[in-house]
């Protein structure tokens, strides 16, 4: 039955995807001065937590569109924080599981922190942890109930413990007073045409006659994993992408437009 | 019971009715340039995810009508990979089992995969799956939240993934927010009288002064799974259908008529 | 308790009232052209599904109001088959049960269908079995997505199988996806005056000055099990019904109308 | 807990108030042809259920607004004809016990029913055994689908069997299909003035110059049940209602009056 | 857990605050006609439940604001008969129990009922018992169908039984035809300044001169719980409490309207 | 599984941060006259419970924005009493467990106080204790039901209890009748500029010539939480808030407009 089935799954537990680094498969590109900021605030809130004696618990949300680089930006905080206990908590990792075993595991990981001096909790996509559907709406309530209470529990005397969460569903997590139940509230925004041209150039992989007219096909707006999915799947073909990357061949500005037409969303 | 009487049905789990090849009763003729080309980006997505470094992970939606012959081109892209992986999950071969259970199943088929090192899911029929009605509407939130993580984890350094999801529910599914959740996404379109006729001539099952009057029933756009059932059950009748392939006998047009005006939808 | 109840009532579970010949208590009457043409599809369906190799699955919907003589067509083209296994999924041989346990009755029968050659299978008033209710409305999703999956699931190599199901809710299923998920779906009329004259005249119960003065009592349209029905409830009285039958005596036309006025629909 | 409370309770279940002289408090009195013509129709009912070959089963609805006389209409039917096995199945004696005991209990009842010759089933007051509230509305589906399906099941052959149910919410019912399952449907009415003058003369508990009195008092219509009550609190008090009874004395109008304006409905 | 918890609990559970005399903490004060007339019908009600033949089971609903005195009404009429089994059925002594245990407590007590020749059951707050609450609205329709039948079940020979239910919320219940399933229906108003004045003067805790401006700042209609209280908080400071009831000092003022500022509703 | 998980996390319930000084983490400021009027009443209520013995239960309801300083005002009620029992109820506690858990523990606080004289029970944060959320709206009727009774039953002879809930939903506590279950309502307000400048000045954390333009920047209305929370945000970075606090320092006006703006709500 289904818990045999987990138990199989476990190894995979906490392992692989959920390491912070596996958040950053293209690495981290300079998107201008938006991205930036949200780096420098969640680093004084790192800060903050560490020597404020009235704020053992500081809580920051990032929201912004879907694939704006909200995962990214909350573990390259953590990464550049030298706190040593750093938990994530996300729909990756507990597949399948019921509402209350979820609660379980996400009261346990707060718990671990109560005993460790300087923590970062970051809770990707809360919609995703709440099992958000649109259609009802449905969500668990058991674990917003518990997101509620934890965000907002200060941590035993002696203890830190700063809350990152990401979401891409700000307006909902509001209604659920979620948002409010976070200290501050930094917003991540898609790219545009100026951000995506400094991309581009950067990564080299397009004829730089060939810069604008890409630009000129797309949206006016779009987030950054998007931008560099179609690059990906563009750079494919030919010698292969290595060679465009490798700055051997340069994308087809047709493929690119080909592939950008059957991007799903 | 009901489990007891799971257990006796078990031996037909995952055999028969889900092989690919089952998946392709009438074989595949040409039905135009559109259905072809869903078959050449498919197939350069299985490349992609052989090469990509960047991309362990892909995923590709093929949406339209019902018995457009997304299903069929799905198999037919997966038996023209070479990955020694492939698995299918369909509701076929989950019936009646609990929403967990099939929560289970789903999530073991995908750690399954993430020990092989390439690897084609194919998520079959995804609103069956999901066990959506329109009536309320309900769904299983279970399953989608178990599809909405899945479709977007990236499997473990050295393992590849190719995703391919079918629906003739593209609308719904984008309401729950798994449209963008794939990659990219491929329309299969109803065929047009041009395509038809293409196909009727093919078969040659028509006397030649007869396919335009044939033609003239039908209605303007038809599915080619529904187009290849009137022509079998026409066929019937007089030397039986095997006489009508085989080139000796022809379909009677007012039969024709009448079975068309049977058929449920 | 309820299981210990069940058990108890087990002996009588697909006996008696579920078998083919007690759908048919007022045996077969002439009821005009349009009963007689779903009597002839039904059996071109059995021919198909017995000789063709591309649709070794058919699936026919047989769909009326109320008392129009689903049941008793679906059960004579059972009947005139000469197939080996032939089964009624029927919710008057699962009363009480679970939906769970439904389900795997009917996956059951299903599977064992499988593994004979020849079968039909009987989904005698899908509604009831869907446990639908208007108000709500509700139903039993599990055994929706069940019948769902069955109706198009194809059997095994070398198996064939018809599926017959009659419904008096054409539209609430066609809302749930089930009416196209059969091959075919043919309508039974209620009775118009014309017809009603044929049954009556053949029955013989009637002075035969009277026929029109009844039929003039009756509504336009009228289910031939009502219509049969009042006949048996205004031959009793005087000698009794077997009188009347027997030719001995007629039915008194006041009498005639006072049981027309009491009948519930 | 629940269940060892239960067992207590037990010896009551099936016993005292459920017996059907229970059900004639007051005895039946003459309301007026409209009740008489009821149980006229009733026992024909009970004459073709015994007599004729293809009407083994016949079920009858007796409906009617609050306190009209429904339970001992359907009380006296049965305890006129002479069949052996007489079984109510009424809320009051499945107090608390869950939905699927309530339907192991009623499946039980018309099991029992089949191994008999001859049968009366009387669901009493339909709307209570489905536990329906207008708040929702809620019911219990499990409940309606048992009933929907036992209605009309057709005992096994040599089996007899009248159904009479007594409901105050025809339309309640009708929205769930339930009133087209039974063949037979009689309305109970209120009381008009005439038929209260003649209660009330019967009785004689009213100096006869008070009686128009007493009704000029009264809304236009009267269920039978509260009119009785009415006559037995207000006959209280002086010599006590039996001497009331008795004729050594009679209402007074003013007490009548009081007594009028507290009753609940 | 949470049966753990109760245990421990359990001694407190129909004592202390479900004795009939704490029903009256404030004792019965002369409130006006209305409020002795409910206590008049109570026992002609309870003195017809002895004496009358026809009517072993009575039953009579309380129903009036919030405060406006019902429970100590209803404890007055069970305390002033000489019944000898008088038992309470209220929230207050099942808390956190699942519905389903509630109903077996509530059908224990009338079934206890049953064996005793006089009794009296008080249904303390039936929209507490019946868990309502507006929004939604919710309620447990397992109790409510266990009250709809109770208070309508005749006790068995000998036995007699009255009921007495008290509610602030008379429409809801009568939505859930819980209203018209009681024989007689009374109701507790809100008291005037007429009222409420015999009350203050009665108390004698004002200066003669400031009864009238005392009066003035209150509403048009208050409940009596609610004034009696009021007069609590504000004979509170000085000298204390028992200094103003025993006459040794006057309420000021202005404290009697800051506290009256301060009530919740 | 998540008992397991639970039973590790224990030893931290009741623990830390739900003791009353955690409550006060900037210690208690004098905001204004409003603050101030609460506390005396509250102190109040105290006494009466304490002296009087009409009323052995009072129960005060303590509302306002999220912020306001609810909590805070409820702890030093209690800490200012010299009541030996005081206990708070507050879903940091009973993170996780079920609704009949939860209830259980209430109940239990509840009987506990039933055995000491002199009781004080907070009900901290009741939106959060009854699992409210506005999407729905959804929440634990079997929490609000027990509340309901609970914060009314009065407590044995001899024992006395306040109840002090606080609540920022004051119209949806309304909603579910639970405002009018308290005696007493309090309502905490936002500060306006002039309280806001009275903390400002105390805290002595702006040049004096900053304060009128960091008041200029802010809202009209804000709670004094949000205020000393962006206080503190703003003292760090340059030598860091103990240098703010200690004088040593002054916050710049900049950075505290910063800071405002990431604010959550
Ligand atoms: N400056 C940057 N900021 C954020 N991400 C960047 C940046 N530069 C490159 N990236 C890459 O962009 C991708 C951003 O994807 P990420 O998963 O963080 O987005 P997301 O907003 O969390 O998406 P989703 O809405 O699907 O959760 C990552 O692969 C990351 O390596
Ligand atoms: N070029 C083609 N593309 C797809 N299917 C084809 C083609 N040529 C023939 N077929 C046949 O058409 C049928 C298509 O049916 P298929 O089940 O794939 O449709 P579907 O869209 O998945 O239907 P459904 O909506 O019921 O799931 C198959 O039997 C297949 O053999
Ligand atoms: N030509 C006919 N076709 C169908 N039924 C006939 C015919 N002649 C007589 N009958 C009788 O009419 C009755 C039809 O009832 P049947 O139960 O089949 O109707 P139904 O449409 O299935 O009713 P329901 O809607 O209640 O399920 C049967 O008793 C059958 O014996
Ligand atoms: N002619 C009559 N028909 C029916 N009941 C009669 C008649 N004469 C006297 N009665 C008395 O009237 C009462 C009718 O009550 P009964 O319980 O049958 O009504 P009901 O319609 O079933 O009420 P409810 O709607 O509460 O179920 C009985 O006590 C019965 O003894
Ligand atoms: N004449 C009277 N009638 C009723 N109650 C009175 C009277 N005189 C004084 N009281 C006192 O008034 C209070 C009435 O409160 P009670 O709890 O009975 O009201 P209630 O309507 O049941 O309130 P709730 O709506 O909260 O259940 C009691 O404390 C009682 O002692
Ligand atoms: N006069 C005061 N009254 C209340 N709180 C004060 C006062 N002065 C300073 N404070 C501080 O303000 C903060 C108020 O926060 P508190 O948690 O009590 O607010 P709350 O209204 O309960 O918030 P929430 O809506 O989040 O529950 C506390 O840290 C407290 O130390
Ligand atoms: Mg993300
Ligand atoms: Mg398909
Ligand atoms: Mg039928
Ligand atoms: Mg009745
Ligand atoms: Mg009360
Ligand atoms: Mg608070």
């Amino acid at each position: 039955d289904f818990l045999q089935a987990l138990q199989e799954v476990k190894p995979a537990f906490g392992a692989a995807t959920s390491t912070l680094e596996m958040c950053r498969l293209y690495g981290m590109l300079d998107c201008g001065l938006r991205h930036r900021r949200i780096l420098e605030t969640g680093l004084a809130l790192v800060e903050q937590v560490k020597s404020s004696e009235r704020t053992p618990l500081l809580s920051c949300l990032i929201e912004g569109p879907s694939g704006s680089g909200k995962t990214a930006l909350a573990a390259t905080i953590a990464l550049d924080s030298d706190f040593p206990f750093i938990k994530v908590v996300s729909a990756e990792s507990m597949v399948g599981l019921s509402e209350s075993s979820k609660c379980g595991i996400i009261a346990k990981i707060f718990e671990d922190a109560y005993r460790s001096p300087l923590n970062i909790i970051i809770l990707d996509d809360i919609e995703r942890i709440l099992e958000f559907v649109h259609i009802g709406p449905r969500f668990s309530n058991l674990i917003l109930q518990t997101l509620l209470v934890l965000v907002k529990r200060v941590p035993p005397k002696g203890r830190k413990l700063l809350v990152i969460g990401t979401t891409s569903m700000r307006e909902i997590l509001d209604n659920m007073d979620l948002v409010s139940a976070f200290n501050v509230s930094l917003h991540v925004p898609t790219l545009d045409h100026e951000d995506m041209r400094r991309v581009l150039v950067s990564l080299n992989v397009f004829a730089p006659e060939d810069v604008d007219a890409a630009l000129g096909v797309l949206e006016e707006k779009m987030p950054i994993k998007k931008l560099l999915m179609l690059v990906e799947m563009a750079a494919q073909g030919g010698e292969g992408a290595e060679a465009v990357y490798g700055g051997k061949e340069r994308i087809n500005l047709q493929r690119f437009v080909d592939c950008y037409n059957d991007l799903a969303s």
